[in-house]
């Protein structure tokens, strides 16, 4: 892991759990410790905790705004779907079997023993669903907005709570309701509406690469990864600490299927009544998991400075003395001054931490949480005009202590806008530098370079392969299930084919990621 | 209805019905000419438009803020509650019969004969509750977060979606599905409990009465309207353009009740163990259904300024000629210019509204949203420099004619922020004097005061009480109720009482408001 070699000798961490000894495991002491999620109690629910919804509020807010300059609009549309409308969607209702939350009942009364049960007379005629995503739903609300081409394109996004029925579930990258937005346009034809898939697409990429500082692959996913239902699915896929792919937000092209299936029509300049050609796009609480396994290290998170709730948290050392008056002053003086700067273009959020804990618990607790910069004062920091600066991206020395650096106060001021910038570039630059170590390009054998068990780190291999469909591409598939691998895109960026088809020796029409996922 | 009589004649206005023959019409009318929602297909549920989503967002973001400043930190808690959590909660399961969704099944399957079926095989051991609201849920969280003295207060609040079924639904003041912010807080005693009671009542007090422009009485309700389990209930309530009152917000101390039930103990400072006082309150979509009552016209919705999403709306008068570039890039600067004003501490919104669409259809679409300011600029108003300026809060002159003022642009770019602050204290105004004139306190005969049908305008009345319980209070509510009316509250900033309760003859001990409600 990076960093750990350079100090060159085994550290006392903050974590009981390194990300070498058991990712997973450390995976869920991060959230912990880093009070960013717990269990609820409630089967696949999590209780998302402050500093957790504190990032999600960030990328709600910095998303939000790209969304909207996208000239698309916000709307709400209901958590209930009517049984009915998935019939509608569905090719073969014989052969659908999907894990949603069903309503069936609308009261809860006494069933004469001392328990609660759902009332028999309040059985509902049709059954509702708790939204896995809002396609039906919206292209019903669609059908009566669209009327001519004046009125297209169409473009909403609504962020919500949406619920699919997990079986296994993992904190933050798989729980049964979860917090996403999810864009939904309608277009003319096929060009306007893959213009605004790989908008979205894009979009995506820049947010990942710069606010969440986690560099990401786009590119369109294989036929059998595809959304249902839709004609094209794009996705951006960002590498893990251990190797493993994460899809971290998706951009899929409808066709004319899903207006079709609502009656989304038009009349078009001539006259005649055309189907709407669609797109729907989404992110979601999962981007945080994301985070979590980018930037994480063995004394816990490491939050990008642009989506940390506070990016720089002051500490004040005090003795219940006579002196923490004086402390507290110069502490407040701090927050102020550094309140009045900018960074990334938004004002520095920084915390005073006046909690009655002691310093050094609160010092290890922000390291735990990942506040990008923490700044401890005590009262000879005071009588010497400086503080004690810790970079939570550079947290110790060669020699393994504490990288503190005791600088004059009015210098800290002065850099504190550019050490924001300089770490999120730093964070960035890391898991830049092992996403692009960890492609392999001229992998031979795919049994060979993945043997181990799943905690080896194996990172992609990237394939040239002609696009197989049908039986020959499911053949593919079941082979790389066999080896726990799955394909994840065709990146947009890759180097033109030269060569013949991983798989099938045929001429290779493009490039395919192949990896162990989340 | 105010500045009707004050035009002198029948004017034709915007809308269909008008405040006055149907009040309830009018308001349904509103909703949909100016794009706020619309009825889902799903039973209770609706869709909300961007320009409804748009003051939503815009009440979140001053909302939030205020929620921040006062140290509650946002989560975010699981949409489903088991069922058994409310068996704690009920004091008497055998009584209990609660309006709520149900969800019994988690997978969809087809039934053979081309209809989808909850599947009998994926029946859930213990079916879930969509949370109707969280204090159950939440109360288990804080159950794990509150150990010491030291962690107290604990102050949280959640935006979220809630469900209550309801028989009777309509559009913004009462839908199964709504959205909301719920904060919940645990304190060390009664006191600290209280003061946080009154601190949430007082924060959705100013917000009324600043963002909204809605004048509210803050007050206690009485026993009988208590959320349950509450030991005492805060609203604001507002005053309808229909005299009747709507609960707007309210606050809950809850005593040590939820505290008992979820197990939120501490170790107090000497070492014992303590149940926490907890308290919860909250806000709702259905603020903008008051918006709607309390400022709308005939001719649609008045937005106040705080909580449009645009402000001002600038309408280009295009021919499709050579001119039109002209008062295109006239309009781009005009929009610069507007957009680089603040009001109200914030940058102005202005949209320039491109839409393909013949200018007069988009003024008063703008019209019937509620746009404070309407500009249009036409090749003439180029030629002079000026512009077409049309407030909404005064949209006729004395004669019934548009109140246009053809103002030079650079004045009205001077005038812009003061007008958008005008136009709000004017609503404001306007509905405070409504309110402050429609409260009767000389009613001897409450039916003789409330005779003749719902539609009457008759306000409410404030009495003298002696806040009696028990059977006393029971008959009071049905006497009441005989007459359709409800206590809405005991004004915090009633004067003294100098007299006699009004149901019983005893000696008065508060005031009391008395009306028809939504």
């Amino acid at each position: 892991m990076p960093g750990q070699a350079a100090r060159g000798w085994a550290m006392k961490h903050a974590l009981s759990v390194t990300r070498q000894q058991n990712f997973a495991a450390w995976y869920q002491e991060v959230i912990s410790e880093a009070d960013l999620a717990e269990e609820s109690g409630v089967r696949g629910c999590m209780v998302i905790r402050p500093w957790g919804y504190g990032m999600w509020e960030r990328i709600q807010k910095l998303m939000d705004a790209e969304i909207k300059k996208a000239g698309v609009e916000n709307c709400y549309f209901p958590l209930f779907i009517p049984l009915s409308f998935f019939e509608k969607e569905a090719d073969h209702v014989e052969g659908f079997a999907k894990e949603m939350a069903v309503v069936t009942h609308h009261r809860l009364v006494g069933d004469g023993k001392g328990k609660l049960i759902p009332d028999p007379e309040s059985k509902l005629e049709e059954p509702l669903v708790v939204r896995p995503t809002s396609e039906t739903v919206i292209g019903a609300a669609m059908s009566r907005w669209v009327q001519s081409w004046r009125d297209l394109p169409l473009l909403v996004n609504q962020w919500a709570n949406v619920v699919r029925w997990e079986m296994r579930t993992r904190m933050f990258l798989r729980t049964s309701e979860f917090l996403w937005q999810e864009g939904h346009t309608a277009h003319v034809d096929r060009e306007d509406a893959m213009k605004e898939t790989m908008r979205a697409l894009e979009m995506y990429r820049a947010f990942a690469e710069g606010p969440l500082a986690m560099p990401v692959v786009a590119g369109e996913k294989p036929e059998n990864e595809r959304f249902p239902g839709a004609v094209a699915t794009y996705s951006i896929e960002a590498m893990m600490q251990d190797g493993k792919a994460l899809q971290a937000g998706t951009s899929h092209y409808l066709g004319t299927g899903f207006a079709e299936a609502a009656g989304i029509k038009y009349q078009d300049k001539e006259g005649g009544q055309q189907f709407a050609h669609t797109t729907s796009w989404g992110v979601s609480t999962r981007m945080i998991g994301g985070v979590i396994m980018t930037h994480g290290d063995d004394d816990g998170l490491r939050c990008p400075p642009q989506i940390a709730p506070w990016q720089i948290v002051i500490v004040p050392m005090l003795r219940d003395d006579d002196g923490d008056a004086a402390v507290l002053d110069y502490c407040r003086e701090l927050w102020r001054e550094l309140g009045a700067l900018s960074a990334f273009g938004e004002p520095v959020r920084v915390l005073l931490d006046t909690k009655a804990a002691k310093a050094s618990n609160k010092r290890w607790a922000w390291v735990k949480k990942g506040a990008p910069i923490i700044v401890e004062v005590g009262p000879r920091d005071v009588s010497e005009g400086k503080a004690a600066v810790l970079r939570r991206d550079r947290l110790y020395k060669d020699d393994g202590k504490l990288n503190t650096a005791f600088t004059p106060k009015d210098d800290f001021v002065a850099q504190a806008a550019g050490m924001l910038e300089d770490i999120q570039t730093t964070l960035h630059s890391e898991a830049k530098a092992r996403l692009e170590a960890n492609i392999a390009r001229e992998v031979t054998d795919l049994a060979a370079h993945f043997k181990g068990d799943e905690a080896k780190f194996a990172g992609w291999v990237e394939v040239q392969w002609a696009r197989p469909t049908g039986a020959a591409l499911d053949k593919i598939v079941e082979q790389l299930k066999a080896l726990k691998l799955t394909m994840r895109n065709t990146p947009l960026d890759a180097a033109p084919v030269d060569g013949k088809c991983f798989f099938t020796g045929e001429p290779a029409v493009e490039r395919m990621l192949i990896g162990r996922t989340y």
